[in-house]
């Protein structure tokens, strides 16, 4: 047969990955998606159906968090390196083993907040009628992380509730404001950077007992800015 | 003060939920993406931190899976009603309960066999030197599900894996195919469509032991085709 | 210098072309996107400037949709031996041209009309008080073109309008429809189906004056729909 | 009839805006994308196809492009106030106009040079063989414009070729860059920043008579960097 058959490889991608490193004093975050190729000598996995010879796509990814908990990940070359030697040694007919990485990039805003760099929008509406004119405006997809002075406890518990009470949690989610100004006539960027400014101290400073409770802070702080009447947050939490 | 904070509600979105019935000798099959979104009294949780009275949001997305179990989805308006019925019970504080269901529809290919519907597309590649022309043609993105004779059983084990062997699986995946041509004046339309029938029968029938082994099939089914030369086949997995 | 420098390339993406073929009873639709990227001795124009060889990626767009009109598209491959001909042509520093075509299958409808294959979802929404209980249902993405009865005409004109009058246009836009039902105890399945049919039949016999009018008369034969007490329908226009 | 038909309006969304304001020192970017929405008494359009009321959403997407240009954008609440008045005035039957806008934020990166802010990730590929291991590195995503110092003169014209010759254009392009690193035992973080910095500065100072020059210098600056073997750039130029 001239025809032939391509692929002597499999793989396990978008295994995502959030580490933390607990300094002292500081805080370092790492995001990281990983995928794993690997290829050899798979034939007989494809053509009998033997599978002792293929290490599971899900041990890949219990292998990508198990080894990061134990090295915690600082350069991600470095852990590719880690990885790749791992998993030709787990499979014997791998020749070769490709981990792709991709960084998320994080802007520290103090030593255990970080905000996801990028993506953030400035938003406004108008809405005129023949008698009345109203301004909105908004930021979309703040995205933001804090790695300490975070709690869940004392939450209801029902027949379906799994949840673990804690203490000390990531708290990470993206946050859509918009608020409503007092009149038409406005220094409106000023307004907006100022608004922006509050909510993202009092992110930082604030110590979390459930997300709601954190959002209606920054709300509160927002409300202080002049001329801002009425704000809504939604948050959209990260993971699962 | 006049200024005001909006926002007395909260909840969970993108529970995504596969379910399927197993009648004697058809297999029903629903994919839903569920968010919940309760309206209520919260104030206290949001200003004083007390989460008594909040049901996590982890608590509403094991209780979509554990009502779904108990009752098989027929229509998401039904199923809609039985949740919202559940979480103003779960939520003494909660005034009303919105349940908002997207169901992504999948077409029957067998009794125990379906294709999501859409999204697939044709695509072709045509290389041309001064010397030569080479013509490649594929599928994108068919996404295909097996509720039966799907098993992945005998692979290796080592530190890492927690995964179950299993004789009975849904195996769903998204798969992309190109092949080449044997030359450039071929009936096209007609090869790509044969080939294409090809691919999902080799699917159906495949008593299947990995999802490496099934794509072999496939593509072996597809180079009996004639003037198809080489083929590639890349797969990717549905769900975590 | 051991370091070197790779890319002796370039091109042109994500060009949409949409063509309509017009037989005495039938029309054919064609909707493709095209990427076009030449290979070869560039290199005078990326280390001097020298723009004399660089066929311009804005000819490049505008030679795809002249050859289109000149070769009526039947099977993309054909159309890509075309195009790859042309530029190795007008291009003569290049070594090779790669085109590349991913096709957007739209299904018939009728011998005028046709429904983009896929991406159309079934949605709900239950929402639940202490007293009472709304069930709405919907159509998202339902993505539908006509190719004949649509004018657009008699609309005004200021000094910003450049539009050109015409009796006879393509109708292509994304349909998305939400309706209330009057009860929660209904066949929610059989009543979706037949709005969509509605839906389909309205849009397909519809003489269109505007977009506007066409959705008009679909909605009101989707509330012919028993149960159904309410209907909106959105539509986002394809194209520019 | 109890059945109601709701829905009195139409608009146009997605246009995209980009304006920049020439100062003698500093040039001042904006990148908003606009939507309009008109509610008001459109009934005769949708029931009896008369469109003399129907301000056409093609000269709504020029009627912005227009304001723009007569009115530089500072704040977008500003402009949003000026587009509602003019669309309330150009259609007597609107008894309301809704502008929505969402301004892409760019960062400065000199009077002439900007940086889309975010969305930009950090990438690595190890590749390990039983002998050896390859590592290499990128940039995706890192999306910059130049408003000053871009040419695109002396190209071919053929036919087909519409595009005017221009000594002063907007140079908007994502550029994705990946290197090879000369070993695997580096300050590989150390390494990214200077090759990320070395681009960005290339970007800045370059005269460019093309993309594919520009690209070129940014290439040759960044192989300056040590250990870096090999680079090559892609570049997707933003706009049509």
């Amino acid at each position: 047969m001239p025809a032939t058959l391509i692929g002597n490889g499999y793989g396990k991608s978008a295994v995502r990955l959030v580490t933390v490193r607990r300094g002292p004093d500081v805080h370092e975050l790492k995001d990281v998606t990983v995928a794993i190729h690997l290829e050899g000598d798979f034939l007989s996995a494809y053509t009998d159906g033997d599978n002792s010879q293929v290490l599971p796509t899900d041990t890949m990814k219990n292998t990508v968090y198990a080894l990061a908990a134990d090295h915690p990940i600082q350069e991600i070359e470095d852990f590719g390196l880690l990885l790749s030697d791992h998993f030709l040694r787990a499979s014997p007919p791998a020749a070769s083993a490709r981990i792709e990485m991709t960084e998320h990039l994080w802007e520290r805003l103090d030593p255990h907040a970080f905000r996801r760099a990028g993506g953030e929008t400035r938003t406004a509406v108008v809405t005129r009628t023949r008698e009345s004119v109203a301004v909105t405006a908004g930021i979309e997809d703040l995205v933001v992380m804090k790695t300490s002075k975070s709690a869940f406890e004392g939450f209801p518990r029902d027949r379906y509730t799994t949840l673990p009470e804690t203490s000390d949690r990531l708290l990470a989610t993206s946050v859509t404001a918009t608020w409503k100004y007092a009149g038409s006539d406005l220094p409106f960027g000023d307004r907006w950077t100022e608004v922006r400014r509050r909510l993202l101290e009092a992110f930082m400073e604030h110590d979390s007992r459930s997300v709601q409770q954190t959002l209606y802070a920054m709300g509160e702080a927002a409300l202080e800015t002049a001329d801002v009447e009425e704000i809504r947050l939604l948050s959209s939490t990260l993971g699962s």
